[in-house]
């Protein structure tokens, strides 16, 4: 910026952004509307298999089922995430638009049956395979596919979580670890605050979190700001523990079971032999809440008694398990729900505040496990205020340095190496 | 990240991160008491300039004293900024340590004589240089320089404005247009964290600006978004403005005016001309607050009648000579000043709430001039709260954008063009 643009290129940036509005619209509209329907068939899938406890039994078979689906219809959808972040780094041969129809069946189907899951990953695949529709449709070059596929991510993420502003800067965060970019910036952000409308009109609500702590004054409490750095430390473990047993889950089980439709059988039988010897399925399911009121779910975590000692080792077990062995679904809203059991139980050990503690892991586990500190920065502030900003960032950066350079997505590139 | 590492790196991480507290830690301590005694030093020259009016009239010769003042002691430490944005960039000659008592003492001068000049950019320079002292002393290789360069800027920032996370994102968004890069994300942040803490710990004091408007659910109403979003265009236009104006007036008063000398002279009286014609000094100095209850200042902006319709144009006038003429202090209270003023415009104009379109100028006009639209969008929450998140996202996204490839800082490089 050694010289001063000092034509008018304010005009050629109003046509631009004019632009992404129109190619924004249609995959917001769309992407939030079959998030909306996705969201509103996992709570009665999961409401449902609440009610028939024995659905858990059909795990096995649902596990071929999905295994079936993807190896008939949908190989090149297999990629899931990766294949998203791929196509943004290296156009190639596209996200099939049969991802949406595909992940949406297939992890309501994980979740019916009690396989333990997430919702991101879901939400931010129909994103994207949405916005390649488009992009095909209009015949974009490969630029603006790019931009369009982040967008996409954007809207997905925003909608799903009801988190706009924290959609538009995980999806340039995401892509790869250690930088944002800001290319689509305000693309990025219109697409998830459209996304995240259509999806609230359908009348879907998100459930509500809250930490009723509030630090008067940063560090007026220096104590505090060492449990919080312990416990970033420990929630970045945590992500790396996770990422790893993923995939050394999925590695192995790919080795020695050669009959693949079997890997999600003995998934599934391991996660009812788990239920079995817990003698609980608190750890099944999305998690957020449960009719039964002394369950473990991400909510109880917000209060003292609200998780036992290691419910954020099983809660990584189970969906360590699930997900490694080819069902579907994302690994966020388990990532908070490993992050806020931890969090809790740290405080109980510390004596810190359970909600302020639950509601650091909830966002900086996940951090850790995607890279994106200053996303889930964001998102403490979308989900809980603004009173602990300091707190979040702090966890989260944390967690962002101690889980090294594992993550979730592995096709996520190294921009900038952590240390 | 193909390939996940499992070496357990998360040793090293542990190293780095000592490393980096302990290198951190004096960076810190200098830096957020430098500020401090900054700090109290321009309230005393502020007030005492409410008290004695006349001395508006010794400001031609205040500016010629800085001339001196740089002309003989400091010719290597004139870049200012810059100076400090470049050496992260391309570690050359380096920061010099006496760019600290000269920019402190400069800034205080043009602060007491009435100058229209900020405070960001003399923290950050005292933030750098004492960086750069440490760094010699510790005999830092070059990539560790940049660093702890870094960090000497989100210690700096933290300090001045009491945000430190603000501090540590602003440190890593400003080096370069488009782009944020982690490497020293958390250093900068316990950099920030520890300089606002010493800061804070000697009595300094910020002023807390209040927005009572809530928007109980985002986009509830649909029209408040689009005057935000025209809001947005306005800052933007302003920061530009503001870019321009001040590269301008330093260009045409270098080329016209043959003895150096005289270009703050000129300046000087066209400050004290601009007074008289206007009738008022609301545009001198600082502008955060005034003893006459009637004056235009940031905080009167918050509230409905608190700023004249051009008020912003003055401000930006005012600053842009000043600065542009040779005198000392940062440019980010008068885009606060700008921004404030003119969201109250924008806010009379439209019927949008006051001291919501004012804090939304408050931190836009800033990101559009420096290119940090991710660490504003965090300002406004650490400065305003959470509740409006959305605005801010939305406000700085698109000032960012229609700002152009222009800016304040010269020295920053376009990493990812917003085209």
């Amino acid at each position: 910026m050694k010289q001063l643009k000092t034509s008018l290129e304010q005009f050629a940036i109003t046509t631009y952004l004019l632009k992404w509005t129109l190619l924004v619209l249609p995959v917001s509209l769309v992407a939030g509307s079959v998030v909306a329907l996705f969201l509103w068939l996992l709570e009665e899938a999961t409401n449902y298999r609440y009610a028939h406890t024995w659905l858990l039994y059909l795990l096995p078979l649902a596990g071929v089922f999905i295994y079936w689906l993807y190896n008939k219809w949908g190989k090149e959808a297999a990629g899931g995430n990766n294949l998203v972040i791929d196509e943004i780094h290296q156009p190639g041969g596209g996200v099939p638009a049969k991802m949406t129809p595909l992940i949406l069946v297939t992890t309501v189907i994980t979740h019916l049956f009690g396989g333990s899951a997430g919702r991101e990953g879901t939400a931010v695949q129909i994103g994207g395979s949405v916005a390649q529709y488009f992009a095909r449709l209009l015949k974009l070059d490969k630029e603006d596919v790019r931009i369009l596929l982040t967008t996409g991510i954007a809207a997905g993420f925003g909608a799903v979580f009801g988190t706009p502003v924290t959609g538009a800067v995980f999806a340039l965060e995401v892509l790869a670890l250690g930088s944002i970019r800001h290319k689509g910036l305000l693309p990025c952000l219109m697409a998830a605050v459209l996304a995240d409308f259509v999806c609230t009109a359908w009348g879907i609500h998100h459930t509500k979190y809250h930490i009723s702590f509030a630090s008067i004054s940063h560090l007026q409490d220096g104590w505090l700001l060492v449990k919080v750095i312990v416990a970033g430390v420990a929630f970045g473990l945590t992500s790396f523990l996770f990422a790893t047993t993923t995939h050394s889950i999925q590695h192995f089980s790919n080795r020695f079971i050669s009959a693949r439709w079997l890997i999600p059988v003995a998934g599934a039988l391991t996660v009812i032999l788990l239920t079995f010897v817990l003698q609980t399925s608190d750890y099944l399911g999305l998690g957020v809440s449960n009719p039964d009121a002394s369950a473990v779910t991400i909510v109880s975590c917000f209060r003292p008694g609200g998780a036992a000692y290691f419910s954020w080792f099983w809660k990584l077990l189970f969906t360590a398990i699930t997900l490694g062995t080819g069902f579907k679904g994302g690994e966020v809203t388990p990532l908070f729900f490993m992050g806020a059991a931890l969090g809790n139980t740290v405080a109980t050990l510390t004596g810190a505040p359970v909600d302020l503690l639950a509601g650091l892991g909830f966002i900086a586990v996940f951090a850790g496990a995607t890279n994106t500190p200053i996303a889930c920065t964001i998102m403490g502030v979308e989900l809980f205020g603004a009173d602990n900003l300091l707190y979040y960032a702090v966890a989260c950066f944390t967690a962002y340095y101690f889980s090294g350079h594992s993550g979730i997505y592995g096709a996520q590139r190294i921009a900038v190496p952590k240390l």
